[in-house]
């Protein structure tokens, strides 16, 4: 139904977003660069690597490389940079010295373990890692012209077609950690060859078949396996009902699912996306917009199962929920998947880096105090690397992309999903004179969203029969649009209000889409939020912190009608809205015992929230998103 | 200063703790036996295991048998029984069969690994195994008067002691996980060879000391090592401050510091135990007792992080609780440890078996709901066993021992910790004519204890000077005790009134504990309890769940000032008593969303509370000990 327009022409000029893809720019992506060389990943691609030397290049290295390399790539579509590109092309051009004559390219099993190729794909991540290489390879393509890289992975594609299907000799395999479905789809869409989009379609179809590739290969090697949800190989991908097992996984494949519903028109598969975007999202999302609640496994654990304290809620799970809301959105034109898609984009997904972005979450708990018990990859302040390095990685490709959230385009029709401040330019299709199209829309938005809910939209050039659409957030209950200063019909329909004449140059929209403070409750299945609130504003989740709370964050109580003043929030980027609301503070009156019997006491005090995306980049340890009230 | 009274001398009467013997008698016991049967641990003395052979006789296998065994010994002493009599003989002889030449006892290294003895002491559990033999031994001698498994182990010790020491040719090594070092003071005490004493004092000094025998170990066998804390052998013993790591090791290791430091009148050593206990019991234990809050490790994380659902609180960890609190209360005479050592009995020790004593729980969650995310060893139902088998056969060997924490005796006076019903035949010495006691103190409780505060203590006979001590418990704000009719000063030293002349025959002691309902708040600290309540009466702390309160126990709420009535529990053992009280009940507003910003409503509801030990018995899922209130 919809797409999402070039990166290359949607200029985001907010203070909320546009600022994370500058830092990414200058921060995030050379620091992830560093991280890639001084850990040995970029030398991998030399494939010199001997026996006995450390580091071992790693199975999921070359994963880590091509999301730097993609974001290089996107990056360079937003800040143009002849240096950065001949930089970029090298690092292209190393990866693709590292493929084999038979199109073969994954550093580990060319330079460790050549005799072990294709033989856990239940483990071994060598599909993963093509399909990110794909996914860098497509991106290259976009933002330089250049086929080089393109043209290798189609080879490499060619390599794993031959290895993988149905025919004799084939192997029946799909892989333990999907990407490669949605890496296909995107390679096909940049290079064209309809076989790209069948053997997306066969990974997602072949998965979950009977006999188990899994239980059989595991049998084979005499290998350990995770349980088959893990690896989203339990049922067939179109049969799934319920979000289970590993949630990047599950979100991965959920979108190349997605992807290749979309491209054939299947609607039952994209019947099966649906059902399992509902399950996470009305059933196992935290209110943030995070998903996946369990550290062990990584993984999505029981309806309704949303620990605050222990929440894992993985960065990249956050931001594959984007992927996938986008992608479905895209696919149907529901404005519910906008709502989430804004919902993760604006809180989970960037609360897992820092404003300076050089620090990274990995898990991203939504409860943390003085005792929070961290261990694994839970950290109670955000870290620079992981040795599992996915999420900082998914930061350098991520924040580049985020302009195509805000719009997307399809025959005769713009549809503004939020109104970000923002500059684009829309060529709808390619059906005009010179190759320019017939159809197209160039518009500014000015606005201070999100924090403030008023946007003017200004037509600059329109071309062609189009239609805007804009959407009413699910959280406005009054909004207000006005065109030329008429106000226009507010009934959205599927989320979205049509305009009631295809666009004119010059034609000046007024939003209004207020933001008073809300109370946000759980539904009373969330056990862990029992007696407690959220406090939402716009599109954004609240947080109380310790730099301007104190530690005891435990010990604040809202008051059951709390009255909300909007400040300058101190110590964060300018036009940053702080919450500031009259509370109460339980007094300690345990004496230093563990467990009284004591009266309680509480007194009158100031409590402050902010952006929970913002949380973290003031110093202090403790942090609440849900809040007791009495 | 105190000791345990045997076994054989303290018969328990009452409703809560003498049920549970009775079960262990006729159902725990023979269900463990079954189950070591079934799995083939008892068969794996007989040495026959061949290569290619399934099960593989495990690594820690004798340790259950030996539990068992155990269990059966000291049941025996309670009730006696000539067919139980023999068919303990029986295993034991199994037992010892499997004996090598040298005194070396482990079916998995004689059997299976005969070239790996003693070369992995951190992952291996030999010297553990060995341990709970020895405790075996010692009970089976207790119980039966045999020596026959209690010279095997001493002549296993003495094959360890030629292995484990500081002189040359000597391994330097510890073990993984304690447990051998309270086996041999257990064994010193039962055979009386002061070199097993000087074996348990090596073990606990040589914890710790640098090179670290553990990673001289793993570098040696290139094998990965746990964090050296899991293992206690982070610092010397005597050294440590904070209680970290595997909470069942450390519990052990300090229960055989304290043995040691009775023995060897070791005050620095006693004090390091009493600093550890402290560090347990003062900032990281849950209100029932429970200890080790993480799953991951089955350790201790931080001080106050006590999460209520995802609390691990091990079965065998509470017992081993109660085992150390029980040793430093007759250390010191101090009832701080009998506050502890009653608390973590009536309440987390107690909860992990089912009162049919079939069915136990690994882990003890003081909240679950239908939500409740159940992995490895968390469970919401109890379970009839584990892979990992050390929960079900601890519950086999601590239920028999119940009566000995009920007094203490020692020189020319008996302690009474709590006035459970019972009956006591209590020799102090052996200094009588014909070896009998010149001080003895026969005497017997009535009581209705934990339920009822008031008891009847009546002097059968008292033999020589003997004082008598009357514990006044950590919760009792108004104790009356009378003596002969006439009111006693109930001004406690150490926690125990002393009665003012030594015991005399027909002596009639009239205790009074009164036992209002408790509102128990946590030290702010402990952040997961903010807001909540836990209920107690008496030693016992109350529990809401399913069976009386429907499932959503999440949506209660506790009245600020909740009027309590003493009910008839429906459904548990006559005599229970249960908690009602009137309590609000929050709707369920949400219309199926997972978030939403309506208003909530509360409507009067009846609340009924349950000891928590008791919980699980009736049917239902949820359970929850902290409750709201507002």
């Amino acid at each position: 139904m919809w797409r999402a327009p070039s990166l290359a022409n949607i200029r985001l000029a907010d203070g909320y977003l546009r600022p994370r893809q500058e830092t990414n720019h200058s921060a995030t992506l050379p620091a992830c660069l560093d991280r890639c060389r001084e850990t040995g990943r970029l030398d991998a691609f030399r494939l010199d690597w001997k026996p006995g030397r450390e580091p071992v290049p790693h199975i999921f290295w070359d994963s880590d490389v091509a999301k730097v390399v993609e974001g290089l790539s996107l990056d360079l579509m937003l800040f143009p940079d002849p240096q950065r590109e001949r930089e970029l092309n090298e690092y292209v051009d190393l990866i693709i010295s590292a493929q084999s004559p038979d199109g073969y390219l994954n550093t580990h099993f060319t330079a460790v373990n050549p005799d072990k190729r294709w033989s856990s794909l239940a483990h071994d991540h060598e599909l993963y890692c093509a399909g990110h290489l794909m996914e860098a390879a497509a991106a290259h393509h976009a933002a330089t012209g250049r086929r080089n890289f393109l043209d290798a992975m189609v080879r490499n594609a060619a390599c794993i077609a031959s290895q993988f299907g149905r025919n004799p000799g084939q192997r029946r395999g799909i892989p333990g950690h999907p990407e490669i479905e949605l890496a296909l789809m995107k390679l096909f869409g940049a290079a064209g060859d309809g076989w790209l989009a069948d053997l997306a379609a066969y990974f997602v179809e072949e998965r979950g078949q009977s006999p188990n590739y899994f239980t059989e290969e595991a049998r084979r090697n005499g290998r350990w396996l995770p349980e088959l949800e893990y690896m989203q190989a339990h049922a067939p991908a179109r049969e799934q009902t319920r979000a289970v097992g590993h949630a990047v996984r599950a979100l991965y494949l959920y979108a190349g699912m997605a992807d290749v519903a979309a491209h054939t028109g299947d609607r039952e598969l994209l019947d099966a996306v649906r059902r399992l975007w509902a399950s996470v999202t009305e059933r196992q999302m935290y209110i943030t917009g995070g998903v996946g609640s369990a550290a062990e496994g990584e993984r999505f654990t029981n309806d309704y199962h949303l620990p605050a304290d222990s929440a894992y809620a993985e960065s990249c799970a956050a931001i594959a929920l984007v992927f996938l809301s986008h992608r479905l959105l895209n696919a149907t034109g529901d404005g519910r998947y906008a709502d989430i898609m804004e919902r993760a984009l604006y809180n989970a997904a960037l609360a897992g880096l820092s404003l300076d972005g050089t620090h990274f979450f990995y898990a991203n708990p939504l409860e943390v105090d003085a005792n929070t018990h961290e261990h694994g990859n839970i950290h109670a302040e955000r870290q620079p690397f992981f040795w599992c390095a996915c999420c900082p990685t998914s930061y350098a490709r991520f924040l580049p992309q985020m302009g195509q959230y805000a719009c997307s385009i399809g025959p005769g029709q713009v549809a503004l999903h939020f109104p970000a401040a923002l500059e684009a330019s829309c060529p709808l299709d390619a059906n005009g004179p010179n190759g320019a199209a017939a159809q197209q829309l160039d518009f500014s938005v000015e606005s201070g969203w999100p924090y403030d809910g008023r946007a003017r939209l200004a037509v600059r050039e329109a071309r062609g029969e189009v239609w805007l659409k804009i959407r009413v957030p699910d959280w406005c209950r009054s909004p207000v649009l006005r065109l030329r200063g008429e106000p226009l019909d507010c009934q959205p329909l599927n989320g979205y209000v049509t305009l009631p004449h295809p666009c004119r140059t010059g034609d000046c929209v007024e939003l209004d889409f207020p933001m008073p403070v809300r109370l946000l409750s759980a539904n009373p299945k969330v056990t862990s939020c029992a007696g407690r609130v959220a406090v939402s504003r716009g599109p954004l989740i609240y947080a109380a912190e310790e730099a301007d709370n104190g530690a005891g964050i435990a010990s604040l109580i809202l008051p059951e009608t709390p009255a909300f003043a909007e400040i300058r929030a101190p110590g964060l980027p300018t036009g940053t809205v702080a919450l500031r609301t009259g509370a109460w503070r339980e007094a300690d009156v345990s004496e230093g015992a563990l467990y009284h019997d004591r009266a309680l006491r509480r007194s009158e005090t100031d409590l402050t929230l902010v952006p929970s995306a913002l949380w973290g980049n003031r110093g202090g340890k403790a942090m609440h998103i849900w809040l007791r009230r009495s």
